[in-house]
């Protein structure tokens, strides 16, 4: 069944087919690349412009009030709540990832330290995103802590065991390999052995289903510019407990996590709740991109919201994989991602032991946007907010001619740029 | 020889004056306010319209390299580095002034208490900007430090020779006075007691002449959105004298700041220079739109740049004072900005024991946006760039006719709203 033919009578009956047109998606291109940048949504335009020309332009300082600016980082965190099994009041949108890591775990070091003095490691895996690592790294030279890693998946249990881990910090879904964890396994058995969790959902918001809450995580932090579709470098998020929330601050104090900014007073006071993890003022522009992204995906929300997503995420992928085994036997590309639906995210990873880098930028020459990631892997992310099974055809389609032809041993693919 | 007519012959003198047409100012507003939001550029539109419909809608991922993207914080701080006396590569365009300021005061500090160990204070001012505060009490909390503040300026020189003193940590020209510091002076003299010196710029980079370079400085932080007209929440800034670029790493150690952060490495390895002091992902719709805000300020250097744009600031601040004195005498306004040019900044604050606040509120109704600040400051910003004389005149006849109908004891100007 695995057709050209088969793949187009499934997006004819895709429930989830209407809001491909919700994306301004150049034409040529098939689009794998959303998990590092979303594409743009087609009401963001105007809505950017509005908020240029009218909010700014006209309104000036006084739409820090009307137009809502203000209140924007909580509202926006609120509508990503809804996405990662959060309550009101829990998220923020604001700043970037890296430096909300650095104020959750911070929040989470020092109650982990207060409340068992004896603990002093985070713990995480080596195969984690360097940024989640370097920060950890950072804070923890800054508190006398450690930064433990696990080469696997496998050892956190054990690692878990050692009592002197503070904060077990994970990336939910694996950049490099597409691999997820399951969260409230992880965080039960964490809160088992007296040890908090920190969960960066940069891969996940937006892509799989996510039940901080019922997963009884501690901490979060997320990416706008992906899944979400915000934009580039749109703003992150973070997400506290509320068990948490009131409980430790965190030294990113500036004056809009202060209980009442605008009285000017110069000791700090926290304001209440997650507004303590916010610093200084946002970048509207960027928020509002974000805003825009969120009614796209909210815009799946009639039609079956993220399970629906979620089937059709699962189904692109299975089909990537499967044609990739049929059609480029024999290309020495190994998968990397996990067959089984419950640890896979919503990206497809190969390695070859040769030439991955090349090969994924002929594959973009030829209009099929991937990512390389150093040293041997392809990825493909696959959103089924504007992603259809055709797609995922032309895309291996695309991906055999450049194996086959050997196309990508030219010179010009070979190349290797400052940023991929 | 203060009369309407006589400001309008010097707004037809005014060299300056073609600058006014490059922003898109509302019909009907004098805008006393672009210390705290600039106004919109008009060529801010079509470039961000640009970036979001052709960089990112067409472009997407590959916008990152085809469209100078991942530059931009550099590209960006270079062009802000021609404003405030940085030579290139010493300035970056990023992130918030708070966070900004969290990297710097904590490079400072270990750099400091590294050469001299004995010196644990951070020493400022009571009345900076609360943030600044915040995030240096923040700090030195986790630091074992101490915050040190001095009720008035003239107290600095004593209070720099405790010999306990690590860092004085001075905003430029005071967010609620306009009171500039000599900065070359209170740098030399911090130099000669072993302090180092951290300038917070937020109303002075292109608002004031600055020289980094030229006084010695060793850290300054900068806001984007004031003077620079950047846009709401634009990013802020960092600069970092030479002599210190490669010395010590900052907490904040997201991948933006790694050597090679495409290599994915798991080990933090600090950029060489000024790109240490970057952490996550930037906002590129906001930093376009600072690229914008600067365009419009480059086009003051060919009318005589900083010189020009000083002298006539000055002429504007002096004119609004003498007309205050002179139209509202007995109102019982008090000028809290000093008289004298080299202590004054761009703005002229003035204070009333009573009705501050509502007095604001009836000149925005009126079309005169200012600013209050707490508890009882009336607070003008004059930019030179888009001002002119006869606005001046305008903004103080509207002043006197909101003093002497009393028009601002109606209750509508009298209710607080959350922001200001």
């Amino acid at each position: 069944m695995l057709t050209l033919q088969a793949c187009r009578a499934r997006d004819a009956a895709d429930p989830l087919r209407p809001l491909r047109d919700l994306f301004a998606l150049p034409d040529g291109v098939i689009y794998l690349d959303g998990n590092s940048l979303g594409p743009l949504p087609r009401a963001t335009a105007a809505r950017v412009a509005r908020t240029v020309e009218h909010e700014w332009g006209e309104g000036l300082i006084r739409s820090w009030n009307t137009a809502g600016w203000y209140e924007m980082p909580r509202r926006i965190g609120d509508r990503i709540a809804g996405w990662i099994g959060a309550g009101p009041g829990e998220t923020v949108a604001t700043d970037t990832t890296s430096i909300n890591l650095y104020k959750v775990l911070s929040a989470a070091l020092a109650i982990a330290t207060e409340d068992q003095p004896g603990r002093r490691v985070v713990l995480s895996e080596r195969s984690n995103f360097p940024t989640d690592l370097y920060i950890a790294q950072a804070l923890c030279a800054e508190r006398g802590c450690e930064l433990r890693l696990v080469d696997a998946p496998q050892e956190i249990p054990q690692a878990l065991q050692g009592g002197d881990v503070a904060v077990l910090m994970l990336t939910h879904v694996n950049y490099r390999t597409g691999a997820m964890h399951d969260m409230a396994a992880l965080t039960g058995l964490a809160h088992r052995h007296g040890v908090l969790a920190v969960w960066d959902l940069a891969h996940s918001a937006g892509a799989v289903p996510v039940d901080l809450q019922g997963a009884d995580a501690d901490f979060a932090v997320g990416c706008g510019y992906k899944y979400l579709n915000g934009g580039p470098g749109a703003p992150a998020f973070a997400w506290v407990h509320p068990r948490h929330a009131d409980r430790f601050w965190q030294p990113l104090a500036g004056w809009w996590s202060h209980a009442a900014p605008f009285e000017f007073t110069p000791e700090y006071q926290p304001a209440p709740g997650i507004a303590r993890y916010l610093c200084g003022t946002q970048p509207v522009l960027s928020l509002v991109a974000l805003d825009c992204g969120l009614d796209a995906l909210d815009a799946a929300r009639p039609l079956g919201g993220m399970d629906a997503l979620r089937a059709k995420s699962l189904a692109l992928t299975d089909l990537f994989i499967a044609l990739v085994e049929e059609r480029c036997a024999g290309q020495a590309l190994v998968l990397v991602t996990p067959r089984e639906h419950a640890q896979r995210g919503s990206q497809v990873c190969l390695s070859r032991p040769e030439g991955a880098y090349a090969i994924v930028q002929a594959l973009i020459a030829r209009g099929v946007i991937g990512d390389f990631r150093a040293p041997d892997i392809l990825r493909f992310g696959f959103t089924p907010l504007y992603l259809g099974f055709e797609d995922v055809w032309n895309a291996v389609e695309q991906l055999r001619q450049v194996l086959e032809s050997g196309e990508w041993q030219r010179p010009e693919f070979n190349r290797q740029q400052a940023v991929t």
